[in-house]
């Protein structure tokens, strides 16, 4: 008999559901090759970059990283905030005339780090709304924290989270009046999974349904360059939303640092707490008691990536990826499949009606070896639904069509 | 009147006393700046290393982001838990022949973030024990996770954390027969702040202690690389700790990754929670909710750091910055102060009897313009002590050895 020790297992974490969804996936995924070895699997899942990061940046972090072996360009500790110029840049570029200071900004490793942190910030005591679907780290953190009850296998809901349903029939926007008052709500637009874009009308009433219910806002914003027409690119767009919303973005989409690690969270000072305690005060105190700041060469990079070069660098990736997305949406167009999402996002939500998601992921990864990720992975309203990321080589998006109008022609 | 919003502050995090002791450091030493503005100050304080990074890593950092904008170089997502060349590499270095396998070391961006995940993992009901003094943010992240009651500013303790006392009349061991069956048991060895390095002796009753009581140790081994003698460096060296023990390290003080933010945590499979259920499961999966891994380009530096040219080049880092060490040990030696530490860690622990830390921290500050930091900012049993630290440039060192020659002479 194995020695056990007399410490009990945190209830909050034995309540999550099997596993987190990427790594289920990575394991099916790993079962699939041991039945065909010889299968070349094209991964359209998990929505991880695959188009080198442009010189104009690596270079900028090949020269930090020298640096660091001289007197004068080494450094150790940075602001466990981030450093000076890379919030100024970030303030510059996306929040110019919008009334936020560099010191609103905090530097992160990436914007599912800061989600957890938040969390933390937050506590157990709070009740949250989420999209469904939408991003599981949002619900999983969550759970992790001790803020929900128990996982309800009927509803596939986990007790005491408000989950938006945000579908075809609403415009993949939550009927609001159905939703009983939150502390906090997650929301992310260009959305994760689905691709939808909010329009400056339906963020003007969320802002006003946060300020109706003295509620936070926790706005993700990691998708929002891949935006094509005039939707808000940023929450803090909208009038108002400073006193009760707070921002989440990412370079990982935009420069492929999904590997490099960055990110940043927007507090603006005029987000308060109910007894006036600035919420920016508290992260500031998480963030200097659990994290040291981001790695100092990945800040370099982040800095290259928001010169003119850098900015030039990112839209062009971004562009190649909205490339591969056209390509998506057309094929299971012309397959008769309604599509929603790609033009606003790197995602594409393909709708197969009376489908489980498990079982269309399952018969697409046997018939076609393309991964792709099932809808309900994000929650009950994305049943019925997969994701296909846009991410990947063209020639492997282009073989994955190839293969998709095989299996559905 | 500014807008609030309903949502209440997390209570717990109410409860942290003012700064975090790092940041009201700088915020002191900023104030003096204002007041001396011409002050040539030399910190010696937060214990932030100096020295240029060896060329040997940061060339392989520079190579893996030039690789990053290169079809076959470029990498994406990672594996949460690190990648698996460094994770051998580490067991290889560190824990050969301890019967730690690969998949134990969860690589991290240090190891304060690592003991706030596990904090995570552990969840609010468990209760813990921390040497007094010790690294602040053990009892903060506890704060934080809602495990303590409130401050009690008599003993200047949290209630319901066990402040196991370290002192010089108990060589800086605890006395563990007078400590409460604890959960969770922080172990820092060498220790910050005192320098003291545990014996085989020491730690093999530490872990019958924790054995006895199936208590578990959270064993921090950031400064093994400095211990001069024949201490153990690995908790793991001790027969049966793998059934109570892991531990969490850092490259920050081995090769000045203060900024570039790489460390790992071991977690041997046969920890088991009391239900049997194994502790580096739930930390896999916090892990993978929380967090994305570490940098990858941090990742290849931590790869160049355990080659042979690596450990040497960290080795002559460690030797430079112990020669720092013996520099002040002897100042403070010179004049007459009881002085600890120093031999195994990279800190010394100099007493000044009778007074209060922050007095000593603030008359050396204005009279030397030398940052330290006060003892008590590491729990009520470093009341009296100062830290000084040994990172800095020689000549700094030097130079605040005749300052502090001059004010106590």
């Amino acid at each position: 008999m194995s020695y056990k020790t007399k410490v009990s297992r945190n209830e909050n974490i034995t309540k999550l559901q099997a596993g987190y969804l990427f790594p289920e996936i990575a394991r099916r995924k790993n079962a699939h090759l041991l039945k065909f070895p010889d299968a070349k699997i094209i991964s359209l899942g998990i929505g991880d970059t695959t188009e080198p990061i442009p010189e104009v940046i690596t270079s900028a972090m090949a020269k930090k990283s020298y640096a660091l072996s001289t007197l004068e360009g080494y450094s150790g500790y940075g602001a466990e905030q981030g450093e000076k110029p890379l919030r100024s840049a970030i303030v510059s570029t996306y929040y110019k005339d919008l009334g936020i200071d560099d010191d609103d900004i905090f530097v992160s490793d990436g914007a599912k780090c800061d989600i957890s942190r938040l969390q933390v910030v937050f506590g157990s005591n709070v009740k949250m709304a989420v999209q469904d679907p939408s991003y599981p780290a949002y619900v999983d953190s969550s759970v992790i924290m001790g803020q929900t009850g128990f996982y309800q296998k009927d509803v596939q809901k986990f007790a005491n989270i408000e989950y938006m349903k945000c579908k075809p029939e609403n415009g993949f926007f939550p009927d609001l009046s159905s939703i009983s008052r939150p502390d906090i709500i997650f929301f992310c637009s260009p959305n994760n999974p689905t691709g939808a874009a909010a329009t400056r009308e339906q963020l003007t009433q969320l802002v006003q349904f946060a300020k109706d219910n003295g509620s936070i806002i926790v706005y993700d914003s990691a998708y929002a360059m891949y935006i094509s027409g005039d939707n808000p690119r940023s929450i803090f767009e909208i009038p108002g939303a400073k006193e009760v919303a707070l921002e989440t973005a990412s370079f990982s989409k935009y420069a492929g640092f999904t590997g490099v690690r960055l990110g940043w969270t927007v507090i603006p000072k005029q987000l308060l707490f109910s007894d006036g305690f600035p919420v920016a005060k508290d992260f500031n105190r998480i963030v200097s008691t659990c994290f040291n700041g981001a790695s100092n060469i990945s800040q370099a990079g982040g800095l290259a990536c928001l010169s003119p070069e850098g900015l030039k660098a990112m839209r062009d990736v971004i562009g190649f990826y909205k490339e591969n997305t056209d390509i998506i949406v057309e094929t299971f167009d012309s397959l008769g499949f309604k599509v929603y999402g790609g033009e606003n996002a790197p995602y594409v939500w393909v709708y197969f009606p009376g489908r489980s998601s498990w079982d269309v992921f399952g018969e697409i990864l046997e018939k076609t070896h393309v991964v792709t990720t099932p809808g309900s992975g994000f929650g009950p309203a994305g049943e019925g639904f997969i994701r296909v990321s846009a991410f990947g080589h063209r020639e492997n998006v282009l073989e994955a069509c190839r293969r998709f109008k095989q299996l559905y022609k």
